[in-house]
């Protein structure tokens, strides 16, 4: 309660100024949805002036509390506030091009897009999943720094789809279990979806849905300004995260359809708008603001200020003060190279035969000690994933400090969180299940490709090698389907040496998140000799047979051993086979032509991976060969399924003498 | 109650069995799950003893109860009791070769592969989220066929893992909100998972919470049969699902390792084994049943003989015989051949210029008049995937008899109860969504594939051509992921002629699901000659410009229209081009090789696609060109979105050009 901004007086045309600029941009754009920022304005109006620690004139401010808006089809409530607060870049230029190419005002609102907008939301209930992230993010770094330097709310408006998605179950059950009690939602509990009255598909109890998985709730009328301030503050003082079920109608103001599905994905169309000005005493012109209620606003976007400048003076007298600039700056290219480098020759000094998944355990070892801002977890799969090395505490509601989350059967909450702890700043996540599964945290690992944060997806069994489980639990479209998804770089390492080389870019590259792709079975040590440059760098290199050759057998992660035992075959033939190694195909896109041409070379090629075809024939013409797998697996031990599939080392050199002929 | 088998004296040893044979099965094959089957053995021994009304001799009576094992990874427990009960196929010899390579007893259950598995499980959460299709399904039945003809109930075994996934959310809502009354879950509820304890991770009051979601909840000793028969019994009274929290202790009857998570996912080990074999009473060798002990389960196995009888009796004895027997069948290859025959005449008579979104609405009603098995939904987004017709009625709680299912913002739930329904037989699930959120639902679209059950999921919003929504909600890598799925038909047709063949090949496929990818922007009519064949059948074919020609065009949805426009403006310049429609790549991949090369013919080709490239590479040579996505697309109006990434007649016929030289 820092914002002393709103005169209780001007409360009603400050909300009305968002109801207002929202029907108003989605009239023009003849696009969106009115209905939820009409609804909830004197929510938001509440909370932006009330309530929320920011400062428009310094938006990064690392202690500012974080707004999400789960329910991402309110985007205009989201640049409504962002001009109306005065944060840069948002202009009124920008409310009348709402979804307009090249605007800042998109459809929903998209992380490093514009203002104010913490999380790139729209696909419902990823928002409070992230929201999840941040606060867990917030806990675990006051305590690590202290409130002096990290000590502020999360705070989400969610609507009802977000609460029906399944990901709000497990987040909202991981939140309740780590007890984050700077968590709070907002939801616009308007009983209106899409279809019609939220009854015609739920009846869900959400209150006590909430309180069985440990958060504080309550229920309060939306449009009473007093009781949403008083059960924030109650929230405020909250030992668990806390729900706040606002009774809203939507569309507020509208004269027909508010309280009705027709206004929450639609223009309202100019009767509607004209009646709406009535009712809501607003007699201003479209896109128009009366000075007094901008000023009221612009007041409250700045009413952090002495805040603010308090925090920054603490954090430069602190003893923290250059471990927290360092673990919001999260650059580790430097102490990585160096630890990586100590570590790769060491694995040259002394090769791992070991799974690649183990390989990672190693490389963490590394990395998690001279990275003290990474936090990692598991979903339910800590001793497979590998994931938990020695050297880091489990972080629970006891012990926030810690550094390896338990995040229980719930890969799809996990990812969303580890994207919003990526968004917060001052940790790096990772987060392990099996490669199948990245089905269950797909629409996850898509935001965070889009919106472009370093979230490191551990993803293990990566192929029928996991053998007995079978067909349910053996990944073979998922490399395919992976790869397909842009901005994401996707790693599937062949031994320890390029797995801690893989790990490295991963953490390198800021702006894109990884999947790193690793087995369950134990496979040989395919790099043998020291190399100073990291050479997954470039997505794929020659690992073997320099100089002249017949065929070129390119291979990723566990096959690139087969293709080595075929090379050796070959060899004994008086056939010259050069093994490529590609554990990642975006990074080698973006190598030079002439680099690429060299290393899938001019001679016969034959691909080999333990998944399907597509994506492959990028670097396969007519006549080159593949050799994978053409459909699901089975279930049976790893070594029989490589031989039923016909993916050994003995198929491979039989091909390569078919191509050569 | 009709089963009446069990004397309660051999009850200890009868679930005892179950535990013997499962562990010796995952010793013997040195992997596999054993405290699940030894926890929940007391459990299943109540459920198949007295409650569950089958009968092993016709394992595929429509009215049988289903089980569902949620929680996969205890697979040992349902070949166990397939061989208790006698069930054909699984034998002694299946169960010692338990998750090798060619047996029935893979490491989850499989639906198709092994006797008595009802759908395929594994993936935690989904076995729960078909079970309420299945009940769904039975409720629809009822409500069409009487008591009489369908009148069973759906039971399901779940663990904590399938009630921590998101998926259970919704799919509990769902049920809860439709009052499936014959949906009883028994919770394997023995506070273990594979991390440690599930306070670990969770501490989510699960009565509570399925409480909120309108069930009824009963908690009990899992290792009290008549605790247990008692909540069952009065599950099967209630008005609402019901959930029945079984305590147990996992690998129940191993010494040290019971009540731990060493008891759930690896062999016990030969020491506790013998210890659990005296702990038990059980001193008998692996994989041997007494003979009184696999007497009584035997005699279980074919307690429901009579009641099948009657009930086959009353099934030939009533007016609704021939239509039940015609539900369950569901071919529908003749009626539909003949309406969507008239209807595609109407069509070159009447062309429509529609999206195709509308155009699988206007075939909809045609199949809805023909197939009364279809029971269409969608995930809160009726109006905009056109999935509800004019010809069928709401299914509610007050009206099972209807066939459009408001699913609410549930679209994993959607997708899951739809496999379910298809599993049980007797309807014809569609659902909808926007092909985005796919990713929402693709463990449940896998599974759909991996079963080969008729599922037909309407994808609208298929490209940039959404427009201003922005790119949270564009898919680009969609097609590309979806078509990576073995056994999964993707159908993106170009226009009302299309939609109408791709829906009529989505019905006739019945062990392969289907995606129908539709546009929400409106298109010309592409085929405006009749064609009594289904063009899209072959997946793709020539759709303008027999004989001779310069170029070929590849498109498919959209796309084609852009290519036939391109088609004019060369045709204006001289050039010939010959424009490919290509609906379906994995039918296409299915036709012999000389129409394949004959359509993709040997000129120079493009391939038009507003989505990337991944998965064309399959069609195009090294000269060749590809004009699409490559990357996320844009928030705003779609004419300007195609135009702001190239995606245009002009740029199709510039291409051309420079192709051809």
């Amino acid at each position: 309660m820092t914002n002393a901004a709103s005169a209780p007086t001007s409360f009603p045309q400050m909300a009305n100024a968002i109801r207002a600029l929202s029907m108003d941009a989605v009239e023009r754009a003849n696009s969106g949805h009115p209905g939820m920022p009409m609804g909830m304005a004197d929510v938001a109006t509440v909370l932006f002036t009330r309530f929320l620690k920011f400062n428009a004139e310094q938006p990064d401010w690392p202690d500012r509390d974080r707004f999400v808006l789960s329910a991402g089809h309110g985007s205009m409530l989201i640049y409504s506030l962002g001009y109306l607060l005065g944060f840069d870049g948002m202009s009124l230029e920008e409310l009348k091009n709402f979804r307009q190419l090249g605007s800042k005002t998109a459809g929903h609102p998209e992380y490093g897009h514009a203002p104010a907008v913490e999380t790139t939301t729209g696909p419902l209930g990823q928002g409070l999943a992230n929201a999840v992230g941040m606060a867990l993010a917030e806990a675990h770094l006051n305590a690590r720094f202290g409130d002096d330097l990290v000590d502020h709310h999360t705070y989400v408006i969610a609507g009802d789809g977000c609460l029906m998605e399944g990901v709000s179950h497990e987040a909202i059950g991981l939140a309740g279990h780590l007890k984050l009690r700077k968590l709070i939602v907002l939801w616009d509990d308007n009983e209106i979806s899409i279809d019609g009255p939220v009854l015609l598909s739920d009846s869900t109890d959400q209150l006590a849905r909430f309180a069985a998985s440990g958060w504080a709730t309550a229920r309060v009328d939306g449009h009473d300004p007093e009781a949403v301030a008083a059960a924030i503050e109650k929230a405020k003082t909250s030992d668990r995260p806390t729900l706040i079920a606002c009774k809203t109608v939507i569309g507020y103001g509208a004269a027909k359809k508010a309280g009705t599905s027709a206004a929450h994905g639609a223009p309202l169309g100019e009767e509607e708008i004209a009646a709406a000005r009535k009712a809501l005493d607003w007699p201003h012109a479209p896109f128009e603001v009366p000075e007094d209620v901008l000023g009221s606003w612009r007041a409250a976007g700045v009413a952090g200020k002495d805040a603010y400048a308090e925090w920054d003076e603490r954090v430069s007298g602190s003893d923290h003060c250059e471990a927290f600039k360092s673990a919001m700056a999260g650059d580790y290219a430097g102490a990585l190279a160096d630890a990586i480098g100590v570590y790769k020759k060491s694995l040259v000094d002394e090769p791992q035969k070991a799974a690649t998944r183990k390989a990672s355990e190693l490389a963490l070892n590394v990395i998690n000690e001279v990275v003290p801002e990474t936090v990692g977890g598991s979903a339910d799969l800590t001793g497979s994933n590998n994931t938990k090395t020695k050297n880091i505490d489990i972080l629970s509601a006891e012990n926030y400090a810690g550094r390896y989350i338990y995040y229980g059967i719930r890969e799809h909450g996990m990812a969303a969180a580890m994207n919003g702890m990526a968004l917060h700043g001052g940790v790096v996540p990772y987060g392990g299940t099996f490669l199948v599964f990245t089905d269950y945290c797909r629409p996850s690992i898509r935001l965070a490709a889009l919106m472009g944060v370093r979230s490191v997806f551990v993803m293990t069994h990566d192929s029928i090698g996991l053998g007995e489980d079978g067909p349910t639990h053996q990944p073979v479209e998922h490399l395919a389907s992976l790869r397909a998804i842009p901005n994401l770089n996707v790693y599937r390492p062949c031994d320890a040496v390029e797995t801690a080389e893989c790990w490295q870019m991963a953490l390198k590259t800021i702006a894109t998140p990884s999947v790193i792709s690793l087995t369950r079975q134990g496979l040989e040590q395919a790099r043998l000799t020291q190399s100073d440059d990291n050479l997954c760098a470039r997505g794929a290199y020659v690992i073997s047979g320099e100089g002249d050759y017949d065929v070129t057998l390119l291979a990723s992660g566990s096959e690139v051993s087969l293709a080595l035992k075929a090379r050796e075959a070959l060899a004994s033939d008086g056939v010259k086979a050069r093994v490529v190694s590609a554990p990642c195909f975006e990074l080698f896109a973006m190598q030079p032509e002439n680099y690429r041409l060299e290393v899938l070379g001019e001679k016969p090629r034959i691909g080999v991976e333990a998944a399907i075809r597509q994506g492959w024939d990028q670097f396969l013409r007519l006549k080159d060969s593949f050799i994978g797998m053409s459909g699901f697996g089975a279930s049976a031990p790893a070594g029989d399924l490589f031989k039923h599939f016909g993916i050994t080392a003995e198929a491979i050199t039989a091909e390569a003498k078919r191509l050569i002929g």
